[in-house]
């Protein structure tokens, strides 16, 4: 949702229409343009809280190393205490002519403490503060991330235990190929959101370096203290090349890489949870709260809330390549290019903040029809490959043999119009006279599920035994 | 520029900071996330105008047809009107609950004119009304980016008139080649943009039909006449399949891949004033309305505006990726996904002017520095292949041979340190004894554009010509 | 590296295995590199049709105006067509050392011919040559396209024509919405594909010029005829500036992004096919072509065309970010960079081909369940809005009210699990009086999609006048 | 279809041209379009290293567990054996009717050894046997990044150290902004390449987990021995959901999305090559065994090498957005989707080892002019800033006015034709009456880049500290 961060108004006037901005608006001249070109204040005054973060403790450092006075200090952080509440009450006037977040800032400072307001930028310049600001807002993002995967995991692996047991066919292709239960396809996601959130604490790890002090691209010869300011602002250590300090959006690019996989995994179950959600299917019905309905349709269900996650990725990549490009084959060390970067990396934040919380929500909130789920495991002869198996485990038969007599036992069922556990003990002698009534234990979908006790198979016990290994790791927060 | 639609506010909140979404807002259960999902009128009001007129058409033809009352349509053809005066005034108060534009205009139609309001929606449905208004933009955008593109070249032929007979070096690899002149440069952006203005009108002309009456997928049982709602909204003829109606966003595909494209154009540029600019280089000076300056180092010019107009196809190229990604494989008719779609393309479109605005100023305002361009044109013995040219034109020599002798010819120049048509004849003639007084004609940088007048080559007669030819093409406006 | 449609052996090594090529291969130095970088007769020996063409048409061009002689020109045309018919015999030898499809085509008409071979580059460079190779390859990429597309239609009216009255559920959001008939979900694709054709067409017309005689960027001082050769290439006309004759490579792009719509198309018939096919939906079984099976299961029918169709989109798309990607931000003229344009382009072409032929091929063979598709579009009260359409229509009710009475009228019929259609009159009237038996014209399946008359609507008499619509506009290839 | 690293011929027929496939070669049905779609072994025969490692740790594991004969397990593994051997050798023919790398090893290794050659099949599937070879093939991926990117740093730090003390300018929007050291710039691209390859490392650890034994999805009923195949194959441990196990291509989107970016920062690196080795700038010559000359043009030097790297984006971000396109919405659990998830990593993988190869030789080989980029960097005035902080510093005067006194101070130098350093001392106390001799220590280039000591700033100490730091860092390849 990319008006999300608009709230603050800044005019009244209509919304653009009609393409207005093509003739109208630039046909007055280059300073329209470069207005537009300049100004960031619409999107950057997100970063606010950041902002002012990192003002406060670099005005401290400057204090402590002497480079300004404590009175100084003591008044430039008063002040931005008084312009955070302004901006977190809603009473604060952006303005375009002061372009971005660290001009309208200080531009207040100086209205509101006089020229002590000055000396704040002494050792600093726009181009690390907004390295530093943006970073901030990346890492936190990414804490956030971690938390709603956390939470996403929670809701996958209560449902999972709820339905450690419920057999649901196995698809490749689309096509019934083996039962499996719906615990473990819930585990299935597990894995998946357990990776984004393992590639969410790498990223954090690899980004906790400050960029504050790096001034504009070749730091300084005030005696700044950057591993102070480092620490004031919650990074591990200061980032140790002024060049890279200022060109480096890694970090930006990285989360919109980790969000990308994150939301390709989310965009699968959205697709499952809408085709499972037809008639046809009818293996899960969405709660009201994450469908809507039709007035005249009562029985209608729409998986909006589905649909929204299954779209979210075209965002996402989409923003990923944006940033991309802008990057490719830029020189050190800032150039105006960069500008691009917040809008791309703001819009996929909010993008998938909303994917996971409508995730999250719909697992923990779908009703699963465990009937039409084992119908359907047991259609079209599932346990084929069980039989097979059986006579190779059972019988020593060779592979290719099994596989013959299988295809025989199917045709056979096919023909009655039953299911391969149907076939009387006799009838399957004909096709292999050792088989015996043991075969019947892999025949039908439960049997089945529960003979697939391999390492990480589907049987129950395992779901369960890995539910336990998941909550045992995540309660830990050991990943 | 993203938020350059929500200048009306909705409400006068705090910007998000610190990642709120992620927590606080989604935490309150369900309906922040539902309202989230369904929500688009933060966007979608963009399309307040073509909502209007595709709502007017319609009411009228429904009477026409005597499915409404005359008088009904009257009343509802005046509350519209009024609802437009308030939008376009800034005095609309848009409403989330509403969710989308089309639902804000209805209900404040029924607020302003009572029940007639109800008949507006007979044979109608929000899924070929969102698929009329949005076709409408685009159409309107396409022939907006025309007109931009009309002024970006003839701001391009007005230098390259100035400039027909400017000497520059013309580069491979960014390394001088052979010498051009900069009007043939300027001609070469016209080529590329004459594409653009191509591809705008064909893609008009496909677009150019009209969804109204699809309903929601299937048409419908009402007498409605569909070819009169298309004639009154300006479209060539209705569209021929009810669910393509609904289900096609080609029209949004093909802006955006055209956009790409333009904007690629645009950044090609951008990068050589880049480049020129550059002290290194210092073939352009940008004027101060398109760069910016620092207050204690007069002399730096920042080009903003090229790097912006670089920048931009990142955005672009993102927004295309998003939409191809999120209409992949998407089942028939209308599904949530597509809400996807209308956020990507006026953020491309915006992006688009803006970059096109700026192109079209820096091309008009930037000065030429004529002898930097010239000095540059003669470095490094540029005129070789002039003089290898010459001595299989005129004396008949074999390429190979014409080749050797003029890689002599640079290297005596080379170890004396002048310019190939500093070298006196009777030491050419050592390298090849028929040489004569004429070769002089082909080894100036002058007189090596002079030279090349195949059709399509930079001569500047060519040049002229090629400016009359496009004056009269694009005078005629017969693309 | 890219070396597709290799099928000419280069070496018979074994393949790369164990990413030999990070260490190994480059160790060795900087020449293995460097002949990685330059060598592109991987790839481009694809172009050597054209490539031939082109210097045939040169070389007659060339003695026509007395630039050689005819006598050259004889044996060099000769010397080509020998070329041509070793290189499509497979009696070949391709070189590395020779870098690319020009000299490996010039080196050994030097060993064919001997000196003469070196008169055909006169007035010519490989940037030209490899623009009008290139060009060529697409401008016939886009011809096959088009009749690809034309095939693909036919296939689709010929099923539209078989289902013109066949009924099928219409889906929004994969819910059953209102009913349809498969011939109109048919035509459907046939507008989409009909729009991929005039994009082929225009796309033709205007990549029509023939960049030959540019020479390496500046034009020539050679008195050649640049409308001979592209007359004799088949050009409409020779392009008007040499700079962006050797820069521009819109006519790529263009056929990535028209592909990538057209993949797109594709991509949703693919998933409905997928989707069609499970056994729960169930509406058309796939011909054993386009399926494969399993030994053991004989009824699982994978549909793995139709699942490369689908995937299909991701290749053409990544290549059409690839080359936008390439050619943002190139300073004019040709720079390295452009050599990454032909593999990406000859991807997208083979993958386009394939999917084509595959969809086109599936929609001929796959046979349809009408009775299960009828069974699944009377589902769900799928024709309430018919009834209360009828309402509105027949007893001039208003809309919300007429959606009242729907309401109701569902809620009974659902209460005793009948379809609408099955209410008694009685028991209608008791929610309006003045229903009457007429209504039942509207709410069987078959009465719905005969009653969706407006122009586009589904009804099989409207689907009968566009099929005879498509056949004739496509007969006469007017499009 | 990218049958690249094709080196061992399939056929010898003649280059695919004029487009055949579209029309004749698919023309004869359903057989060429499904063999076209099924035939992974152009493509996957790159795994046989991999395939036939897997299948010698199933063999010896199923003997272990006593599922096959330890005689069957030897034979097995003795032909395994032989079969690598001919393929590494060039004498093993691939078939396309076989499909796959696995169908052509296995069907081979019936010819070779017989029916025993049938029970190597035993609980396993090509589902998870493709996924086992494909992550090994990951794997050794990220490892041969991971060196390669080790050379590419100690490159530039032996770069760095050379060029400790080299001044050059420090660019922001490519102008001259402040000066840095030449050493300092290299170590910018040492912290991206750290960071480069710390993402290979986190990535190689989460990706170590062996799918094989997932089997066709559900895992297996036979005993099997996961830990032991794992551990076989140098994986950490077995994949916890079989599900998980053959759904997942996690890994091959982070190898891509790694790439990315480390292909960008590479990019950085060639455009800045590509600017600096114009005559214009003249910072760096390129070595012949990096550039491409001229026949006649002796002094130019093409930058081929870096062209082909700053292109090299292009491609990997194609091929990211590919699969992240496939990927997106993919039900669970194999689809044949996903078979086009092989050919774009490799073709990443070639690319990037190219580009980095390429990259590393460029840095080792290029000269560098340090008079250029002394003299460039004491254009423009680019102490200004470090005169108004010396104001600040020392003489305490506020930010505000120290601005003013340098603005004034850089138009006296302007005006006189001078640098800041060459002002006589009375002139400039005329601008500030306390300015005293100390001042010339910060004017001049060495002195500045000498007094930005601040931790990461560019004073020729603190680069040598950072290349001890890194030097120590990666020597105990402690990253």
């Amino acid at each position: 949702m990319r008006q999300k961060t608009s709230n603050v108004p800044i005019s009244s006037k209509a919304p653009t229409s009609s393409n207005a901005m093509w003739g109208g608006r630039f046909a007055s001249g280059p300073d329209a343009i470069m207005e537009e070109i300049n100004a960031s204040i619409d999107f950057d005054r997100r970063l606010y809280d950041e902002d002012i973060a990192g003002s406060k403790a670099h005005a401290a450092m400057l204090a402590d190393q002497g480079i300004i006075s404590a009175e100084d200090a003591s008044q430039i952080i008063a002040g931005l205490e008084d312009i955070r509440a302004e901006i977190a009450d809603g009473c604060f006037t952006f303005s375009r002519e002061r372009e971005d977040i660290h001009m309208n800032v200080e531009a207040r400072l100086a209205e509101l403490i006089g020229p002590a307001a000055g000396r704040l930028h002494t050792a600093r310049s726009r181009n690390d503060q907004v390295a530093v600001d943006f970073r901030l807002h990346v890492k936190a993002a990414f804490g956030a991330l971690a938390e709603a995967l956390e939470a996403f995991i929670d809701a996958l692996l209560d449902k999972a235990e709820a339905h450690a047991d419920t057999v649901m066919p196995g698809f490749t292709h689309l096509q019934v190929a083996q039962p499996v239960t719906f615990g473990h396809h819930c585990l299935a996601y597990v894995e998946m959101a357990a990776r984004d959130l393992s590639r969410c604490r790498d990223a954090i790890t690899r980004l906790d370096e400050c960029p504050l002090g790096a001034a504009a691209l070749a730091g300084t010869g005030f005696a700044i203290d950057r591993h102070q300011t480092a620490a004031a602002l919650g990074f591990r250590e200061p980032t140790r090349n002024s060049l890279d300090s200022v060109s480096d959006r890694d970090f930006a690019l990285e989360f919109l890489s980790v969000a990308a996989i994150c939301g390709t995994h989310l965009s699968r179950l959205a697709e499952e949870i809408v085709i499972w959600s037809t008639p046809q299917f009818g293996f899960v019905r969405l709660s009201d709260a994450f469908s809507t309905g039709s007035s005249i349709m009562p029985q209608k269900k729409n998986p909006d809330a589905a649909e929204l996650v299954r779209a979210k990725p075209g965002r996402i990549n989409g923003a990923l390549i944006s940033l991309l490009t802008v990057m490719k084959g830029l020189p050190l060390s800032y150039s105006k290019d960069m500008q691009e970067d917040k809008e791309q990396v703001f819009d996929a934040i909010d993008s998938l903040a909303l994917a996971l919380a409508a995730a999250t929500g719909m697992v923990r909130d779908m009703a699963i029809d465990e009937q039409a789920m084992r119908r359907a495991a047991g259609h079209g002869f599932s346990t084929a490959t069980d039989l097979a198996d059986w006579l190779v485990r059972e019988l020593g038969l060779p592979f290719r043999e099994a596989h013959h007599v299988t295809g025989r036992a199917v045709a056979l069922a096919e023909e009655r119009g039953v299911g391969l556990e149907d076939l009387p003990l006799d009838l399957l002698q004909t096709l292999e006279a050792r088989i015996t009534d043991a075969v019947y234990s892999v025949l039908g979908v439960d049997a089945s599920v529960n003979s697939r006790t391999s390492f990480g198979g589907t049987a129950p016990a395992n779901v369960r035994a890995q539910i336990a290994y998941w909550r045992d790791r995540l309660g830990g927060k050991g990943e």
